[in-house]
């Protein structure tokens, strides 16, 4: 049975995220399903790199899925094209290694995070931006980003407090940069907790509005708590940039 | 009574053009008209540099109106900037010369249309491209584009039939220029006719595609005839950039 692969870009605002759940048809995985099955005339199961949250977006997500079908992949990726909600755009499908999983065979992700910083409204961009008017130090976000750097326990940046699975994390960048008006986040790492990325951007943003110390990560990262990090940014703001395979 | 200039930016996929119509509420200078009556408490009468086409978009429109207020600019930037909708956003506002008039004071324009020459979706910009998928010859676009800078009588490129007045317009620059998968085009003239940007671009992109030649547009422009330029561009590529004052 030949194996796929599928590279994604998504808005999500319509959306309640990636997962299909039970009834719930309003998401990002059951709307490709729903349509590959039709496509394909065979049930598809369809294995997203991993969730993005509801209100999030892509421009690289990555899936996986098998079919017994003849159809190329140039074939299935016109007919994608044609029937997919024009909030859902298929970049790229071809053949994958029998063994490939989007999921399984992921090794880090890199996520952006978009912050408008001023009063001045982007109507155009709007859907794709966390507005944040008031003054941002970005050299005492850059000292705090930088203890959060390396390999550590992320308990405290994790909204799941049930987590029972090994909540150490390794984040290899994360890059902070003005564009203008815009403050852009850049953070890669081998992966990402249940809304981390936006609580260590909503922590950021409390350090950049001055109402959190420089130097206040090794703290929160040592109380393993959720409630010693900062608030959990909106996810308009946040968008999947890339997922790296071996 | 004090008079005040003001510089907006809007998405215009949701309402039917910039110009107030009869009974209809639902165009931009309607909106603005509405709320700021209802700000300043009195009724007013909002002067923009032109019409913006239904579905159309803004980033540097000019508006002007005169209002019996004591408030000052940055209070009533302040209350537009919170009962606006999240599509139109006010990018300044600040006291006008006595004489100034957004309209009949303008004396050029810059307008850009976006293109997006790819069969790869751009979800997230969607909004404001018009996709073209097919391969475009840039050169001969530009051969194309040379030919309708200057001064003309543009009457071959205004979708207005009965057209009473002048036709003639001078057009300073057309700049066509590739970003990626992005062809986008540049103009700007000392004003602009009925959906001439729209079926500027329209021919242009014939000539692209090599369904008109290169050389095609001294026959258009000595027509006279609407019927011997090419398609109207769709709006959603269109988008008033800014507007030049004395």
């Amino acid at each position: 049975m030949p194996n796929f692969r599928m590279l994604l870009s998504y808005d999500g605002a319509r959306y309640q995220g990636w997962q299909r759940q039970g009834n719930t048809k309003n998401t990002i995985q059951g709307k490709l399903e729903e349509t590959l099955s039709r496509i394909l005339e065979t049930p598809v199961e369809l294995h997203g790199s991993g969730r993005t949250d509801a209100g999030a977006h892509a421009l690289g997500q990555t899936a996986s899925f098998r079919a017994e079908t003849d159809l190329p992949p140039q074939a299935i990726l016109r007919a994608l094209r044609r029937y997919l909600p024009e909030d859902i755009g298929v970049l790229a499908l071809e053949y994958a290694p029998p063994r490939f999983h989007a999921r399984l065979s992921a090794v880090g992700k890199t996520y952006r995070y978009r912050v408008w910083n001023s009063e001045r409204p982007n109507v155009l961009e709007r859907r794709y931006l966390y507005t944040v008017p008031a003054a941002l130090d970005l050299g005492a976000m850059e000292r705090a980003a930088a203890d959060l750097l390396g390999t550590h326990d992320f308990r405290s940046f994790c909204a799941n407090p049930r987590l029972k699975k090994s909540s150490v994390r390794t984040i290899q960048a994360l890059d902070i940069r003005r564009l203008g008006d815009e403050v852009r986040f850049t953070v890669t790492g081998d992966g990402f907790l249940y809304n981390m990325v936006r609580i260590v951007v909503g922590t950021l943003l409390e350090v950049g509005l001055r109402r959190r110390e420089a130097g206040c990560i090794p703290e929160i990262l040592a109380a393993r708590s959720r409630a010693a990090a900062g608030e959990t940014a909106p996810a308009r703001g946040l968008c999947l940039m890339e997922v790296y395979y071996p």
